[in-house]
């Protein structure tokens, strides 16, 4: 398990891939974002996107798991600060998911025996065209002194 | 169903209400956040927060569920587009959720057919207190013309 102290601006972290179907779509919204472009098969044929697309919160779950694989498994994570996303392409059933995080900066705050790390990520879809860019920051702890 | 043309800026929503319990922090972060303080209860009461705390997914998908129920299912949605998200305090097992959701401004945009809504809202806790703010756009039709 990392600390703060382990890690450093310019790392990368390069996710595995996740599948969604058009059944775990509809499941997740259903769920957490039932609005129709999201889980009515007929609205959503004949609404803006000629079909069912995932839910941003579903395709963002996604995210969050890969990066978890990938990363946050790995670090002493305190919680979650503040992240800015833009969504630049709909994620449609039958789509693999990817991408990869770098970690941006590191600002080390040893009177609290923490730090903010700030990660910069892309999830990518099966043509590596962006799905959604986003920043984030987040408190981790320091290796605890001896 | 609201189009674009039946909202205006400053318009206000009130969300219902939801309570997680323990178990429901456990279940959504085991699929998709499955980090020690969210999942491990004893690692949770040992850790920073001392005990389990849910997941910013989470809590962010329980804000998308009582923001659909309290406006979006009632909007002609197209999809969103940004959010910007800052996490104030810990969600822990037991909390009832509620918020509001507030128009800041309505960019219409005629030649497409659509608008661009810019959303302000609050996610908070039993005591009131905020849990996150966000401000998030999404585009949502016009109505069309005769």
């Amino acid at each position: 398990m990392l600390y703060a102290d382990d890690l450093s601006p310019g790392q990368e972290f390069v996710f595995g891939t996740w599948t969604m179907t058009q059944q775990d779509i509809i499941d997740y919204a259903r769920q957490w974002d039932p609005l129709p472009i999201h889980i009515d098969i007929a609205a959503a044929a004949a609404g803006p996107h000629g079909g069912i697309i995932a839910s941003g919160l579903h395709t963002l779950a996604i995210y969050q798991r890969l990066l978890v694989d990938a990363f946050w498994k790995n670090v002493h994570a305190v919680g979650g600060r503040n992240f800015q996303l833009s969504f630049k392409r709909p994620v449609r059933p039958g789509m693999t998911l990817s991408g990869h995080a770098r970690i941006d900066r590191i600002e080390h705050r040893p009177e609290r025996g923490n730090a903010v790390l700030y990660l910069v990520s892309q999830l990518t879809d099966d043509n590596n065209q962006v799905v959604f860019d986003i920043a984030a920051d987040a408190v981790i702890l320091r290796r605890p002194s001896a």
